[in-house]
């Protein structure tokens, strides 16, 4: 255990903003961006089963293209980096088997121990919804991994923007998702905010806690 | 800023898992609860416009009658705490204008000069949508809310189980949402793992970086 303070948590949530402007000079370290990959990668998400990817855009030319599908947002090419969350269109059973075949690997369990577990996630998930359902789900299961990012980044001091603002068929052809399969859903813009940034001074506009919180 | 090392975060998530078994005698502290609360407050949603809410269910009788549509999940009545959200069913022009008053109120800014905020709203969420898509983003904003509570938790050294599998009509209906025009889309459960939990000593199954990653 290697737990961090209340305090820390609270002020560092309170310390981030949805960075408007980034200082396109700030570039994320190579070992903070490590950290925050492996954070994506370490997000729960629905039976364990993969169902969406992380697609990093390092392009220069790549991002100028996607910013003309973002409303021209200057966060899209000025941020250090870029993180278009890429949820899976289809689950199949083929890819069920692969993700229980890892889960066989890295559990040294017997491969038929698994399969109440099969059974469980085809008729969840490979049956158990219609295309339109199973894309609403893999979307959902992508927003855990962007909570997480937002909140791992403002951990470390880096800035980060969530931004749904962007044509998502365009962005899948711009960068081939729809050849993997892939369909994107949101994004996040990450660096540092630039001195000039005015967002970066306003008060945080949250609802009072009593009308953000229902007891029963 | 009171930032955190790359190592603690690494370390925590490594540490979290999707606890199954919880000691039934160990509560998190008011101070560490609060804190989680306040954390779940904080979470950055679209437009900055409240469009969930966090429903801590405190009552033991309750969390009885939920587990019953929870499939007897026992984190549902033995977690210290238990946490649905609720996404709103409807975002009402009504509800715009309540955000703008506190936008207004609390950057002191006039209420006029929020006019083209008003119109990008009311044009995007209140008339851009149609009924099934603005739940289906309401429920994705309340999923960044649940990225950020098991994030927060981890860090704390609270353990939390994102959970999907229950009858949301139920739960709106032993809970009383539908009156508040909500809709229980996911819950949490949180507290501290029994020694006995199986899970905990589990090996994480994720997919290989190269699997998870795209880079373009």
């Amino acid at each position: 255990m290697n737990t961090i303070s209340r305090e820390q948590l609270i002020q560092q949530l309170n310390w981030r903003y949805a960075t408007k402007q980034y200082d396109p000079n700030r570039k994320i370290s190579s070992e903070d961006w490590a950290a925050l990959e492996e954070a994506m990668r370490l997000t729960p998400s629905s039976y364990g089963l993969p169902s969406w990817k992380a697609v990093v855009v390092t392009d220069p030319e790549v991002r100028r293209r996607l910013q003309v599908f973002a409303f021209d947002q200057s966060q899209v090419t000025e941020a250090s980096h870029l993180v278009i969350f890429a949820a899976k269109k289809q689950i199949t059973e083929q890819e069920v088997d692969e993700y229980l075949n890892l889960v066989a690997e890295i559990r040294s369990t017997p491969r038929t121990s698994l399969q109440k577990f099969r059974e469980a996630l085809i008729g969840g998930v490979v049956n158990g919804m219609d295309e339109a359902a199973r894309r609403a789900w893999a979307a959902r299961q992508a927003y855990i991994g962007l909570g997480n990012f937002i909140n791992s980044a403002a951990l470390l001091g880096i800035d980060a923007s969530p931004m749904e603002g962007f044509l998502p068929d365009e962005f899948d052809r711009v960068l081939g998702l729809d050849k993997h399969g892939l369909h994107a859903v949101v994004m996040v813009a990450a660096g540092y905010r630039a001195e000039t940034d005015k967002y970066a001074t306003l008060t945080k506009v949250r609802p009072a806690k009593e009308d953000f919180l229902m007891e029963v």
